[in-house]
């Protein structure tokens, strides 16, 4: 991928809902508001392809021909995540099937069955259409496939690209039975075809039926993806191509596969609330976009302008900055928007906008081309590195496996379980590195392993490699459960990390969170807060105790172990602590490299050899002296031009000091 | 219509649930109650037709005979809103389906597929017969045609019925993607066999979409109607042809627009709370149902005995005769129940009746025979007109557009906004008149525009000219945001009112009513309450303020604003204010004519050329003296026949004073 | 059937799902738990039959011989309740289908429609070959016919065995639209063929029609069994057959009915709490058991060694033991748990089991083991009847009514009520006996109708006929009110015991239980707290009033009243006490026999003619000697061998004094 002039800047461009003099106040406005990267043609195959093989190109030639007379370069997406209705008509069969045999139609959008042959060829047909007229346009930048990959389908087609997937998996259908244990409630297949989609049964599902089939989907979808990929590739070997990661419990979608199959790792990023929480989650999913891409730069594709959720509301002012910039810090090249103008009708017609019905004298323009002119100032970054200072293990087949109905209890959330580790060691200002359970594990100090309920024989060697050669694990409660097909591990948890732990589970105690509250003491009877939702009666078996609980039925018996391996040490948390109680263990088990930052600033270090950039966002309330934070030697903030010793961040503002790099 | 000898007092009555011998003493207890209409036939049609073409009159001859011996009149229903089940099983493609594709089927009520070809011939083939049979009947005063309409139905009927509905509103497939703006989300129709109901689909429905088809829906279901009012006319041109309207936000019907159809507006009530909210929930609907005949006599159709709801309450003593005083106060031509006895089984076998299951010495019972006695006194009132100080704009596109799931907010409460506007002006003692945004508006001092987010540039003309003529008018937040295709008009809220208004909406900011409150000032510094869901960040380019947000991100901006234009006022409500609050900008905006009467007490006034007509309800626990409310000159209560000067009206009580009109 | 040499001891047994060495390893923990019982096949039909007519019983028959060999007997059950995947390929029409027309499929268990012929084909033959290899087995002692009958189906089969059904019981079509009243909303059939399950309708469904529909069901399965049954009968006469049924709202199935079909009643037993409320439902479960096979022995057939719940929690220590005993105590010839190991995958892998994943050093195992060694000093106790104190009314088509959509609250419960009267006579130390309303009464002091809802004529002479004999009848709120069509009978409540219990409801007032509170007070101004979610207004005809509501719209009113009758009494509670109240009453209406014991301490006696049994279980936290309870002459607790008098029953611990009788 050629190496940018500057960060990418804009966002999804829809000329089409527009007549064509809107078209050139959009050009005029984008320029004000530096504006240097615009997507186009995301939901345009209607359009482009109005019936069967007719194209008509007309108006994106026109588009594509503006943005370039503008300077600004084109993210051109394949329209293949929404067809067009005769597309619907001619091809019922290629729309998805719920699990209850309910057949979706037209008049939404990602309305398509990825597995249906129909609808395989008909992208494949307006890609190469699309290919073939744009590969050599001067303003394409980006090939983007589809959007949001995530559609879930349980139809016929489904049903036959699954079995042959599962024959691939498993190589023999007494393979299959023992992953899934069908012995279990009478389930044993006989043969291939008996196998369908997990569809509306009498009761409760198979939790191994469950799980595969999301690995199924989700490799489906990467299939659709690289078929469409290598179109682009013949067409434009030199255009980066990548796709927009969706984030949710339902996306199934497993980035740690399908990243290498991107130029360029591209993430929407729709926290689900507000406040510093929002900040956190944008934090939070920008680490994940870069760890997928192994540390290459990645792109912020979406991002709104305003919060999403029940309620759409204006962000703060300064938030869309902050946003924003905690994206490039962490290594995005560029920050893109969902949408560039407010869309008069549709589905949509309220999310929020760059430029929102109110138009250009609203606070959220002005903030917007103020970014716009900050990025501008922040080019050179793109050739430093983040500083990573901890690794957190991320698993979407665990997620996926903690779905199941059948667990011990409702209350476990695997991404809260997450977040809250990554939210711990941000409050302490570690930037935090994800990895998988299934790729070498990163060369860090620290290495958390919160609720990782799938664990291999082969994922607890590495772990156990990685304490021996001196790292330091930190594992929460479910660890090492179960095995790549979510069977409990002979013996009971910790499973797979028995040995490696040091503790065994006696009986799971798992509390309501409305009603209970376990106290939970350190060895030095200090109070650690509470247990919320689980607790576990261990058997210590060759490890220190370093927490107890202090009531309930488990009172004085261990909560939380710690025991050194070889060169390392592994700690063990039975239950679910609160932040601060998580955060004492983690800053035990390996303290911060740093001084901790002020509460509600955000940190994060970049380096060259020679240079190091630090990148001050100040969620908070109050002005942040630069001598809160440690600053590269001789450094300015970019943004303002001053120099570090006479600087303040104030309160909700942002600074990118950059400096020589200390040694 | 021919006028009444008095006024309609009566149910729905179901003989045919019962044997012969219960009939006569139904005819003894109705006459003990005097009752004079009893409504039949409304699901008979199984009974009528027990098999395709084959009829059985027998029965409800003598039931129609019976009455009639009795001095009873009979209100005859179309049978049409159950069809029976040996009609289901000829034709099943004449039942509704859900948009998940599920075919309902018999074993309930108005199960019926209102665009299907054998359901429509069915419909008119009953009603001919009936129509043939019973037109010189000298029971006979009212066809009442089916029930409630309401059934939505996604089928094949239903898509060819709105395409042809569709191409006849918007004249072109271009037209139609234009209003739609299906250019979101790649849903661009290339032909009009594309185009399908609102059925299940992946994600969020398009809300232009949404809406047309809801209009259709109460189109559909009006044609119904004017076919079957057709065969009833020709059969007897002097018996007067109603339907009764149900009111409720999944209601697929427009008053504004059916009621020209009707010889007099029928509706049915059932307030969803007790107590005094109940009682202006029935002050509402009467106030509506007046309006949407223009003024014109109209029906109480159907209301309950007792509350209904999650729980089936009684009413309170005195609350059966308050609720149906109340209507006939504002214009209804008598007082009218579901139903007369309370039936042994049944979907409704717990439904409140005049005669419940306990019997004659039930407390009911003593109520119903109470009021049927005061109706017969109030014969004359229908002469009267009743008097209106307001008017407030209400209109059922709006209300479905507010159904759209992709508002900036989930609290957004169409109804309840009207509804509140209308009990302020109520407990303010000023009778109201609704209108449409769509009609001539009428001739009153005030006019309120709550949440009137679907504004037409020729409705923004309207209420100019409104103004413009003297007029004041208060709009409440969102009102002008979107045109007839619910697209929101450039440059953002107030959309087509911005002119007027003199105001901008620059953000929205929506609030959680479970955590937020927002304080409102007025100018002079006095407390207006809290902004409970809703406020907005306002421009304000051409009005004075007339409160301010007192704390929030909105702290010190203007919440109320206010300006003339030409002879008229109008005023801008960015919030949505409490009660207290909205009374005051009402008062403020438009005085009342006449002392506020004392708290829980409904006032009423008709007058003719020489006389008046006072109502006065008693809802609270006070006896309340007749000079607390302005009375006409020489006046007497009807009821009780005590001189108005002499009258105390007791706790829960009534009166109905007439006298001469006050010059 | 044979009297067993000792009690069951033992857990469904699957070693279908594991390798052959575990089979070693569990029997030699089964005979170090004490395991007499293994329950096998009742979910191995795939494995069993592979594909249709080829068996494979090699590993079965190892399973049998092998528990042979280690003296462990076997119930062998038929495989029914999970049809293998093939069977689903070849027969999708044997499915079940709900009543949204959603065809399930294979995936659980249980997806079965029961009135598909290829379905009951299928289950005969598997059956048959059951039956022909082992029906000799010398390690077979009972025959489990299926599992937990109880799916619903809404298709064609169980359309076509419905009308077949309805043509039996009601003889007539009219006879079938009187009983259920088709004359409301138009639903009157003039064929047979126009009757349909109640299936996806557009409102509310007819409550006879819903009732009649669960008869069926319960009919159809036991229709099922009763088939399979024959089969086991004719094959190995001596082996008793029987099915364990479950017990939830759902369940259509009707125990009065079919445990004569029996040859002991079997019971699955899963609270839905905890603490003691569980120790409660533990009791209640037993007494219902015991009271559908007639006094006669029956069997605790599954229960868990921990809590099911949303979440699933360890048992406390001494509750295994507990609750295993309290079923003992009242009948059981044994206790049985689902499953003697816990499964690695499926559904059901986190289903606390006898061996659970973290083995045998867990407290689980250690309480199993010694709940065995307990059970093989009690193999005396069979002898010996349960001694009964009271008699409470249970009747699963009343409970099925009052699930109609209809009824007048949403709070009415009829399980809850039932377990209260239960409750509440188990606090006082009485030991209930059930009885159905369609059988002979028991001949005990004092009967009890909570909600009895349907009441025929003929019941109300029975109940009659046994306080003219001398009884002590309480009835609670609405008994009385319907036929056994659901239809109120005239005159509305409490309908057929009008006269019996000498007063007349005039008007119900539901209360909302989070909302309101009504205090109720003795005759003698005594607090008898407060009804909670009903009340009614009562016209006392002929008795006494006992309490009266004391605020509210009832005030003063009467809201209990009692009467005498013949030799007996009768009391009506027209409100939903609590339990304090409710004791009151039923202390007062007929006393108890002996002291009550400590709080938190179930008693339970059994006799023969020279023998008393006494079982204690201590629920409570504080130790209980000995002589708090009317303990047997020269007793000593047959557990621990100490003589009553020396001994004191510890927190959470059991004791069964055994000793001469009393005269």
């Amino acid at each position: 991928m050629p190496g940018p002039a500057s960060l990418w800047f804009g966002g999804d461009y829809n000329p089409d809902q527009w007549p064509e003099p809107v078209w050139q106040e959009d050009m005029r406005l984008m320029r004000r508001a530096g504006v240097t990267l615009a997507t186009v043609g995301v939901f345009s195959w209607s359009l482009l392809e109005p019936e069967e093989g007719r194209y008509d190109f007309g108006w994106l030639d026109r588009v594509l021909d503006l943005l370039h007379d503008n300077g600004i370069g084109a993210a051109l997406a394949t329209p293949t995540a929404s067809p067009p209705p005769w597309f619907t008509l001619a091809h019922p069969d290629a729309m998805p099937v719920t699990a209850q045999g309910v057949r979706l139609t037209h008049g939404s959008r990602d309305t398509y069955d990825v597995c249906a042959p129909a609808y395989r060829e008909a992208s494949l047909r307006i890609t190469r259409a699309l290919a073939e007229r744009y590969a050599r346009h001067p303003a394409l930048r980006l090939w983007r496939v589809h959007n949001e990959y995530g559609t879930h389908t349980h139809g016929e087609h489904a049903a036959r690209a699954f079995r042959a997937w599962l024959r691939e998996r498993h190589g023999s259908l007494d393979a299959l039975n023992d992953a899934w244990t069908t012995a279990f409630w009478g389930q044993r297949y006989s043969a291939w075809e008996q196998v369908q989609p997990p569809r509306a049964t009498q009761y409760l599902p198979n939790p191994g039926h469950l799980l595969d089939f999301r690995r199924f989907l989700a490799e489906a979808m990467r299939g659709h993806y690289r078929a469409l990929r290598a179109v682009l590739r013949a067409a434009a070997p030199d255009v980066p191509v990548t796709t927009n990661f969706a984030f949710g419990s339902w996306v199934p979608v497993d980035p740690w596969r399908w990243a290498p199959d991107t130029d360029l790792v591209a993430v929407d990023v729709y926290p689900d609330s507000t406040g510093l929480d929002a900040a956190h989650q944008h934090a939070f999913a920008a680490d994940l976009a870069r760890s997928w891409g192994g540390g290459r730069p990645w792109l912020l594709m979406e991002q709104a302008t305003g919060h999403l959720g029940p309620r759409t509301r204006p962000k703060a002012p300064g938030e869309v900055l902050r946003h924003s910039l905690t994206h490039v810090a962490r290594g995005s090249r560029g920050a893109m928007f969902f949408q560039w103008r407010a869309s008069a009708g549709g589905a949509e017609q309220w999310h929020p906008a760059m430029l929102p019905h109110s138009g250009t004298d609203s606070p959220v323009f002005a903030e917007v081309c103020e970014l716009g002119a900050l990025l501008g100032r922040l080019a050179d970054v793109g050739g430093a590195r983040v500083a990573e200072d901890a690794a957190v293990l991320w698993d979407p087949e665990c997620w996926w496996a903690l779905q199941s109905p059948s667990l011990p209890s409702p209350d476990l959330d695997y991404l809260a379980a997450v977040r809250q580790v990554h939210r711990v060691l941000w409050r302490q200002g570690r930037t935090t590195a994800f990895a998988s359970p299934r790729a070498p594990l990163p060369d860090l100090p620290l290495l958390v392993a919160p609720m990782l309920y799938l664990a291999s024989q082969q994922t607890a060697r590495a772990l156990a490699d990685y304490v021996a050669r001196g790292g330091t694990l930190v594992a929460t409660y479910l660890s090492g459960t179960a095995d790549e097909h979510a069977r409990v591990h002979r013996g009971g948890c910790p499973g797979a990390l028995r040995d490696l732990l040091g503790v065994r589970v006696l009986q799971h105690h798992p509390l309501d969170p409305r009603e209970e509250r376990v106290g939970v003491r350190g060895a030095d009877g200090s109070d650690w807060g509470c247990a919320r939702s689980w607790s576990e009666y261990l058997d210590v078996v060759d490890a220190r105790v370093e927490a107890r609980y202090a009531d309930g039925p488990l009172a004085g018996r261990a909560a939380v172990t710690r025991t050194g391996r070889g060169a390392g040490q592994v700690w063990y948390v039975s239950c679910d602590l609160g932040d601060d109680a998580l955060g004492k263990v983690l800053s035990r088990a390996c303290p911060p490299a740093r001084t901790t930052p002020p509460p509600d600033v955000e940190v994060v270090r970049r380096h060259t050899r020679e240079e190091t950039w630090v990148f001050v966002l100040n969620h908070g309330g109050r002005p942040v002296p630069a001598a809160a934070v440690d600053l590269p030697g001789n450094g300015q903030d970019v943004l303002s031009g001053v120099d570090a010793a006479a600087l303040t961040v104030p309160p909700g503002g942002v600074a990118v000091f950059r400096g020589a790099r200390r040694p």
